[in-house]
């Protein structure tokens, strides 16, 4: 089914795509339908983090289905919320888009929307949708809430912290590359192309609809542990790592044989003859959680279910480094994003 | 000068672009630089509003420097925040930039917005900077207070009100239909053509530099008047009454011999063989504030500068209405917004 937008108009679309929502939150006083939101957040300290995502640079409509892309468009947004030790509670949608998207498409991409923030609790409580020229634009803010006294910044890593990851890395990179290839060769031959991604399917997965570590910040709050310094793994673990240190006038040591990955993206990089390592380090989009804790909490955080300690934070004199499994010493380079879409 | 992004790439713009930004609300706890910003607003309510920005749609470069888009875009985001009775107090702002932008001209965006925060008592605490494969999309989510008892709904209009307006309507309109018309006559004529805006300026002042009625809602509040609804002018007079009586139950009545015009206004629909009023009535961009209030008010009204009182409120039975000059009643429409950007 195929309707199109020009059928029901900008108002006919808006109530369409918004008549579902319901808030749930107690700190929602006013949701979507006036001139701004209204919240309440007397007892708390209020966390406000926002991402812009454009058709072509963060997603491909050809291997991607809108309702992953709602889902995931939520889920990182989150992640920052979570990165700063505290809970997201609400987020505007604002979606530009073309006249090739019909309401069917747009209520997928809701979809996935809604389901990200009724399994996390959060409110949708406003936005934008305006046409575009050209590609989808999707910008989401997220509002969040924390105690006082216990949101984590970067700049709280101190000499002797030993340095944590959860989950494993590089995944979502490879899940991106197998389906860049599989589009490739879909172009190159059509109809007699089938995609095989048995055995891949957590690479799809970690790439296509990755979630956001609530279950960590869980964990930290029920052990009573606050990290000294957070931030989530959006741009690769070498990249994030560096923000920490430098935010924090640190160095830091981590070890290559710690770096959590899992078999699947290992096997993947060997088929693609790369570096399983330097996937993890740069590849970004991972969406787990690296923090610094005192010594003193090694043994609480070790007993926790998919938390690595990978090294350690040193001295700002140190630098920056990935020891080999050969002992060898490589400096942690921040490769970061080209704004230019390389 | 011309510098382009890829000298200095990605961490290197947003430093660039950022440096000079420093917070003075005392609700901004933290501001650009970790995952999320951080505020306090253990004694208010919390606004937020939203607005997507798109390049061709809402703004052409041909003829809009990038610093009074920066402005324009903070501004809008402002208004909505007046219009719920409420101060701007914060924004995020995310752009998505081509190739085809230098550093200088992201600057002068910035210069724009900054300019806009500086008079308006506004920080900026965050955002996203990222590639487009296509033009200028900008973002921004705006965060604002307001006491609790004093927010202003749309939907509080009540029988017999009286509707007030600020300013005047139908100049922004009439300034965007000379900046095409003046646009096309320099495509068709290139060296030839010298623009005249002599006796304009107000109309292109309107469109390209529009202000946002921070002084109406501190009249407002002197006057100890509350609105019982209010709505911020961006989509024309008469979606947005519309927006107010179809939320409160009511009908209205409005007199064309009231909607407050300017003379350049007047003059330049006469030009253009248009219909003044329908440029008000439809025309958008106004940013003026649009509210009711009761009849008790109307003397307290009717003395402050530049609000004008053109109707009232009435039972829903009776519709929505304009009063020409000659006395007949003609329905208002909601123009509204056309998806596919007719």
């Amino acid at each position: 089914m195929r309707t199109e937008i020009s059928t029901i108009g900008e108002f006919g679309l808006i109530r369409r795509l918004t008549e579902n929502i319901s808030t749930g939150n107690s700190s929602t006083i006013q949701g979507i339908g006036d001139d701004a939101a209204v919240l309440e957040y007397s007892r708390k300290q209020v966390l406000v983090t926002t991402d812009l995502l454009l058709e072509g640079i963060h997603f491909d409509l050809s291997y991607s289905p809108l309702k992953h892309i709602g889902y995931k468009a939520a889920i990182v947004n989150f992640s920052d919320i979570y990165a700063m030790n505290g809970h997201p509670k609400q987020i505007t949608v604002s979606i530009g888009i073309s006249k090739r998207f019909c309401i069917e498409e747009l209520e997928e991409f809701y979809m996935g929307l809604k389901l990200a923030c009724s399994i996390y609790g959060v409110d949708i409580i406003g936005g934008d949708t305006s046409t575009s020229l050209t590609g989808l634009a999707i910008s989401i803010t997220c509002i969040g809430e924390a105690d006082k006294g216990k949101i984590v910044y970067r700049n709280g890593a101190k000499d002797g912290n030993i340095i944590c990851v959860s989950g494993d890395l590089g995944a979502a990179y490879m899940g991106l590359q197998l389906l860049e290839r599989e589009k490739q060769m879909f172009e190159d031959l059509r109809n007699d192309f089938v995609a095989d991604f048995s055995g891949k399917e957590y690479l799809l997965e970690r790439q296509l609809k990755p979630e956001a570590r609530k279950d960590v910040i869980d964990m930290l709050e029920q052990a009573s542990v606050i990290p000294t310094a957070m931030i989530d793994i959006s741009d690769g673990l070498s990249s994030e790592l560096l923000h920490i240190t430098h935010a924090s006038g640190t160095g830091c040591r981590i070890y290559e044989e710690r770096i959590p990955i899992d078999y699947q993206t290992a096997a993947m990089a060997e088929t693609f003859n790369m570096n399983v390592v330097t996937a993890a380090l740069n590849g970004g989009e991972d969406y787990e959680l690296l923090f610094t804790v005192p010594i003193s909490s090694y043994d609480i955080i070790t007993a926790m279910n998919g938390i690595h300690v990978i090294g350690y934070v040193s001295e700002a004199a140190m630098g920056n480094c990935l020891i080999g499994r050969d002992g060898g010493e490589i400096p942690l380079m921040a490769q970061g994003w080209n704004p230019l879409g390389g």
